[in-house]
């Protein structure tokens, strides 16, 4: 069948640990992984698509096989286009479920022929969101655990050296 | 990273269309796939895992690189003598994706570099499991869109032509 | 279109407030109910049908357009024979509603003609399961809340004055 | 106790397949059918009541017995003033049962005289919701299989021939 | 180990009988509870934080040992600073379980000194939620079971003698 | 308010590193902690409550305030008994908290008086049920991380020197 291609496509807003969790692990497992950034043009979020692929960039350097993408269209046109067969999504025990089996079920009734399938995210990550990295570090609290050091710089690069209502 | 071994491991108590599903999916993106009927000796089973095995050995002889295999230990252990570092579950919409999480990280505490992933189960299978179809055949029902013809013999032989409070 | 009949089908191991809940709250929309015990040979049930149907039927007595009825086979069976194509089932907060959805996907693959609607309980009896009243009720707990006096003097007479670990 | 009439409310917002499965299957069932298109005018919708009642008139001019209305009250208010005992909401397996829960027993407790049942949608449309419809359109994806030609040709005169971002 | 200090934090807008049950059954337990009013800047709420905690104020006057505070940190700070080490969150059957979950392993890891602990909110109110409050007051709805009537006065004051689309 | 005291009832079967670490956190809250060893005459457990208790017993030892109980009535008349007024249940991200949900409605609907309280167990230990670790020790897995060795070396004695199917 020859080489195994993954996606892994998320927002990335900023991405975090349990991030890096899943792509490494996943880098053990299959041949070439394509981390892709999504950019939804009716969403505000907090770094540019630009931004987040750097961070990314930074983040997956040791991991060989993985490559940071930008794409502004469906994920399944991306697939195609790449010949990739199969699309990794990380699920923690507190993921909506749900809301992801809809998706995934959205994707495949677009191309039947690109499957989804969903990894656990480690438990010790249980608990990191991107929305809740954001949340802890503009309430001043500390992110360090949640995300890496190439985050939390450009965090306070945006913010300032301490979050927004630092008092 | 050479040949990716997947695991598939069940009761397939029978098994389903719904498993057949999952099996012929994986097995377009994957190298090998096989599939372990787990052997319970504590749950009581309607077949014998020789039974589950044959019957699944019928509704797969005409995919590329799937096997059956029938094992009686833990499915990490499995894994570690065939050198596969990968372990598939079908889930429904429905499923108890609680449940299924759990097992994966008790799997996965239990060696670490063996990584679970869920594949979602087309809808037009989403509600059979095996006990719905041993029930409905029970009771007399038809149960011919939820198993292949294979099982549904299996059944009759096992129960006489019709379910048992025939009446 | 005429007289719409509902069926109300359930174990009732024994019957709850929960279900005269339902039960009365239905007849006031539905010309014609029909409650029906249903028979599970294989699950070892605390009341005989019989016991289940008499106990139902003293407290629908006062509801115009009830009837209560016992039933062996599948309930869509029940539907085409007295051409009732409505069947109700009541759904608690605490409801394990994928369950409940998968009995109606089943139900439908059945017999495309007959639907299958939840109808939620009262909030008032949303703690009560017929489960949890043999549970208290053995434990001596009071139960006066949860059943009529009738299903009460009921499991009075099958276990004694007090409950089993009396004590 | 005379003719039943049914409400279907909800925001239509697109109308799906997913709408008109239920509208036709409880069509056969009730006497009287009335959809009614809610208007709120805190959310910001992408079609205008009145746009989403002709859709719907459209999709439902075949059904005898089901009528489209717009309204911008509680719907409870709406079933007093047209005497309708029974409000009708469609759930999918993915629903967020807890949410509709939740809208149901407000509505019970602003008028307990008016009852809300669920009816579960055909797993064919388990992944259809207006949200995901307006995203795949924008996003260029193919929307034949989830809505009605009368609404795939509104959203396009809305967008343009293709969706938004079809760069 | 001395008294125990007890924080039930929130955002109360505006607070409901169902936050007034959960306050009053654990002032009965706790020697001191802290009613601490959130202040999210971000979040565009209906009542300042001065107003909220002024309802609340006139809700909890006749329990002894309950006060409120407004608070526009982190929680775990105002935990900190008052040295208690108990926050408490009321939940309904309805309640979305994960997310409360997520936030209290958040506090968790921002503290692992400070415990959260979550106490069923009462059936009586299990469907109360201030959003709900707002929605049904809006749309002319009756809300005087819902909140007490301070509340409901400040909610006239604030939108007119009835609600907002009143026509 | 005097001394606060908890109880912390359970079935323990066997108790596991994530009971040690609810009943540890509660330890430094509250005055005083009553380990409950449930006996239900009804379910089949492995172990006997007294072995039960004498493990929980040496896994507590080292806690100030904290004692073990057997009991075989109502949780709520235990608490009566000893005058204590909070329940304390430990809830992990993968707790099916509706059930949890329903036995604290039904507590309390029992004595309104006694409240119960749901504390996260610590995500380490949230894969950890007894029902696990009594499943993987049969099967020869490794248990040394979910269980203290008191309870390793009881399941020892019990099963042998490995696990039941040790082939």
């Amino acid at each position: 069948m020859g080489m195994l291609r993954v996606l892994f496509p998320g927002t990335f807003d900023p991405p975090t640990n349990g991030h890096r969790n899943i792509i490494k692990r996943a880098s053990l497992i299959f041949d070439k992984l394509d981390v892709v950034v999504a950019v939804n043009t009716e969403k505000k979020n907090l770094f540019s698509p630009e931004e987040r692929a750097e961070m990314l960039g930074e983040m997956v350097r040791d991991l060989p096989g993985v490559e940071v993408h930008i794409w502004d269209k469906l994920i399944v046109e991306f697939a195609r286009r790449h010949d990739a067969k199969l699309i990794l999504r990380g699920v923690r025990a507190l993921t909506d479920f749900s809301y992801e089996f809809e998706v995934a079920m959205t994707n495949q009734s677009l191309d039947p022929g690109i499957e989804i399938v969903f990894m656990p995210t480690d438990p010790k990550y249980f608990v990191i969101r991107s929305s809740i990295v954001r949340e802890v570090f503009k309430m001043n609290g500390d992110i360090s655990r949640m995300v890496p050091p190439v985050v939390e710089e450009a965090l306070r690069r945006k913010f300032g050296k301490s979050g927004l209502p630092a008092g």
